[in-house]
């Protein structure tokens, strides 16, 4: 990495990690700055347009890491149901290492921002899609042909994505748990017909 | 009402609408109060703690109105099935009536605030047990009993809530139709087979 730009990565996982706790508005730049050590005059020669596109590089950074990390359980994994509730469980488990403030990294910037912020809402439109497509071809290895299992992706995403609110006010992982379970086994008796169909 | 009290209303209906397009932080107290047309040296009066005292009431008033359309939707629909896809075409219609800016108005101040906030968690907390206990009781007039009822009501609002995120990057309803047809199918042959069993 050339030696100009060393500051920006660790802007932006400062911001991914800020903005999962207390959202986009709340957090300074000077907080951003600070917390990830760089030298307060080097921020707008990393991000010229100031926390609007470090927010926007969060969210890009942030969906790779959600889509990776679905990637990797959807490789280890047999059916959609066991991907939804080992997911549940990954997620559960940081959010309450976290005390239940880590949620989404990418959700309370979206609602804070979007759709008037056109680049975060196109960085939140790749993130989601990325995630969809990997939910996508494990309920088509379920069985599922490709527009069902298209709108099937887009349910599960909502679900696991819900789940994340209920499980901060209830500072529980229940609802997370329950969402996976119930949606997993619904989906896979709906497979389940589709083999004996 | 009583003459002191009659900016307060005004103020609570004003924060819902800025923070469920916006978010708490980016919500100043000057906004709530020039946008509801209270006199500027009323707030504390109204609201002793300020803008946290207006975000308890705020989610507590949104948490209501949620509670009382689902009910309303409850009320005139013959399966959980009906009550989703009929919820999502409403919530569909409001958000594009808003550009796709109204979303969930509990779910941002939620992700900003909740659990450090204990009064705003609390508030969710409520919130979201007054909707489930009306899903519950729609799934078990499905034919569900009760500890399963009360699971997929869970998945139910976490769908929901989660499809509105997605609704807001896309700048479009089909995320949230999508979403409440794909698990009203689901519930509906879950419900299918338990009345064959």
């Amino acid at each position: 990495m050339a030696p100009r730009q060393k500051h920006r990565q660790p802007v932006i996982e400062t911001a991914v990690r800020l903005f999962r706790q207390q959202g986009y508005s709340a957090t300074g730049l000077n907080d951003l700055v600070f917390e990830a050590g760089a030298p307060k005059g080097s921020i707008y020669h990393y991000f010229p347009e100031g926390k609007a596109s470090i927010a926007v590089a969060a969210v890009e950074e942030a969906g790779r890491r959600v889509a990776e990390t679905v990637a990797a359980i959807a490789a280890r994994t047999g059916s959609t149901r066991e991907l939804l509730i080992e997911h549940a469980r990954l997620l559960g488990g940081w959010m309450a290492k976290s005390g239940f403030r880590d949620g989404c990294p990418i959700t309370t910037v979206i609602l804070e921002l979007a759709p008037q912020e056109r680049l975060i809402a196109e960085a939140g439109r790749k993130a989601y899609a990325a995630r969809q497509s990997v939910l996508e071809r494990k309920l088509m290895e379920d069985g599922f042909r490709r527009p069902k299992a298209a709108e099937l992706a887009i349910l599960c995403m909502s679900a696991l994505q819900g789940s994340l609110v209920q499980a901060r006010v209830e500072t529980s992982r229940k609802p997370i748990d329950a969402t996976a379970k119930q949606l997993g086994d619904l989906i896979e008796a709906a497979r389940g017909s589709l083999v004996r169909a």
